[in-house]
């Protein structure tokens, strides 16, 4: 059984070195909730149920992780970690949505009667929200960051739309997950480094260690939708390879064997289920997913090593054993 | 002609009153595609497209004479002008495509390749842009204030998505029209009157002078939609009632002719055409329009009104001659 940290639905941190984080963890969930009193009940409700279902909070274990080693006040911390994870939730509702309309699958609800009409204005909402809570830290700073990286994963999206079904380098890869994953990342870890009263020399080495663990969780993350249990991860195994997304597996698979034109066609539609199912095998047993995860233990390694200069202790060490972690997991 | 000011599309101010404001509207104007270099073409040119498309500038022109009295600093007057245009724009974007779904009338598309993802994504995109000329500002307050009134209005935009079709008392159209239209006025106002140096007293009275005129200009709007020019005002006359959508002479018509069925058969969907066309001539003579009017008229005093402890000069005059100006104009 995977750690409950990853189980995608509870917030509750069961992996030993992160434990001590967990009362602060159930006021950032509390925090999320907070300024939504008093408006319309499908509102609040959705919110509460996106909030329920929600993640791993990898993200505000980061901001809470690094204020704490440079002394920020918890109660900063657990908004900025609040307004992060819920800019993150808006993204997500947005993108169900895109996502949807691309596939035609039909309307991509949280519920039953939950209309794309009503899923644009509850990211609108949750998008509030986060400002609301981002407001409270009362750094302009910290805010600024906040919308430019708002504006980093929308152009990401924007970018992959409209590039969907290219064949990407591994240097688009690299920039399309900065854009998607490792800019709130970055954010996550540079405002909390912002809002501390420490010395603004950490604030790149904690933007440069949130940026290397995204890229190293998103890898991960594409190498799992090739390698990963189709009932864990809830969907179909090449989920990405089959919406014509070609990540790092297929994108080293694809230098390797230039010769194999299943890849072509996936992307440009005309590949049969069967084949597809082999082109999976073939990568699968290729050696690239090795590839890939030496890349993202790269990064994993990059990440630790922005933390030298940063004060020891316990919070320190949790941000290392976070980024060997994150690489190992399998869900 | 109506002067090109209230046009739709042109900033510039034909009316004499305003013109001492031009160069800082094109400031303004200038400020709204600031920060948006560098990211996807296709967000950049949208921007362009709506900024160039832009509407009557009338919040700004707000922002302007408010600060300008108040003795704000013009470069902040602008970056916040910018921004809540910027804002304003982002909910149009949204709802387009919120109407556009509900009317199932196909894509409401800006050009012909925008699909209901770009234009999640292109508002968005234009929410983080407002957000950033928000945050030049440097005033946590107005932050603040700028997000809660964005909730506002998704508040107002769900409650009106699941509450079609509704017949509505006129207490519930003045707070509809509030959250749609007063909120982002008031908002104009009291955000300039917030970052301005003088006295905090004015806060409240400016954040007064925005509802009232906000609530003035929407019922016009509505009138508008009854007793305008279709060609001119670009859509079919009685739009809203049509979209089962009762707007105040709609509201008033109901108390004064409660016998009249056609009106519940609009709201419930079980009019004929020709039925509805009758009713609007209806309602256009049956005296319920001047009672609409009669309230904006009140608004537009009131405005006024909360104008008197301000400094004497053009500033205060302009914003006197714009509240009058909004009750008698024909687009």
């Amino acid at each position: 059984m995977p750690p409950a940290f990853f189980s995608g639905s509870k917030i509750l941190i069961d992996v030993g070195f992160l434990s001590f984080l967990e009362d602060r963890l159930k006021l950032v969930d509390k925090k999320m909730m907070s300024r939504s009193a008093g408006y319309h009940h499908d509102l609040t409700a959705a919110l509460e149920h996106l909030r329920e279902s929600g993640g791993k909070r990898i993200r505000p274990i980061i901001t809470l992780l690094i204020g704490s080693i440079l002394g920020a006040a918890d109660e900063k911390l657990i908004s900025l970690s609040a307004s992060i994870e819920l800019l993150h939730t808006a993204t997500l509702v947005h993108d169900d949505l895109i996502d949807g309309a691309l596939l035609r699958r039909g309307n991509p609800t949280l519920n039953s009667h939950w209309t794309p009409a009503a899923t644009v204005l509850t990211g609108d909402f949750i998008f509030a929200q986060a400002a609301l809570l981002a407001a409270e830290i009362e750094s302009t700073e910290a805010m600024s960051l906040f919308a430019e990286t708002l504006s980093i994963i929308v152009n990401g999206e924007i970018s992959q739309l409209f590039g969907r079904n290219k064949f990407s380098s591994k240097e688009d890869y690299y920039h399309r997950i900065f854009e998607k994953t490792g800019s709130l990342f970055a954010l996550s870890a540079k405002a909390a480094a912002l809002i501390s009263p420490a010395d603004r020399k950490y604030i790149k080495p904690a933007e440069e260690y949130g940026k290397e663990i995204g890229k190293a969780f998103q890898i991960v993350d594409d190498v799992l939708d090739f390698t990963g249990d189709q009932d864990r991860v809830g969907k179909p195994i090449g989920n990405d390879l089959r919406q014509g997304v070609p990540t790092l597996p297929a994108i080293y698979y694809g230098e390797k064997f230039p010769e194999d034109e299943v890849l072509g066609k996936i992307l440009d539609g005309s590949a049969s289920d069967s084949a597809v199912e082999e082109l999976i095998k073939r990568i699968n047993q290729s050696g690239v997913i090795q590839l890939a995860m030496d890349d993202a233990r790269e990064s994993s390694e990059k990440a630790i090593n922005t933390l030298a200069g940063f004060p020891d202790g316990r919070d320190r060490e949790a941000l290392e054993k976070l980024a060997t972690f994150i690489v190992d997991r399998d869900l």
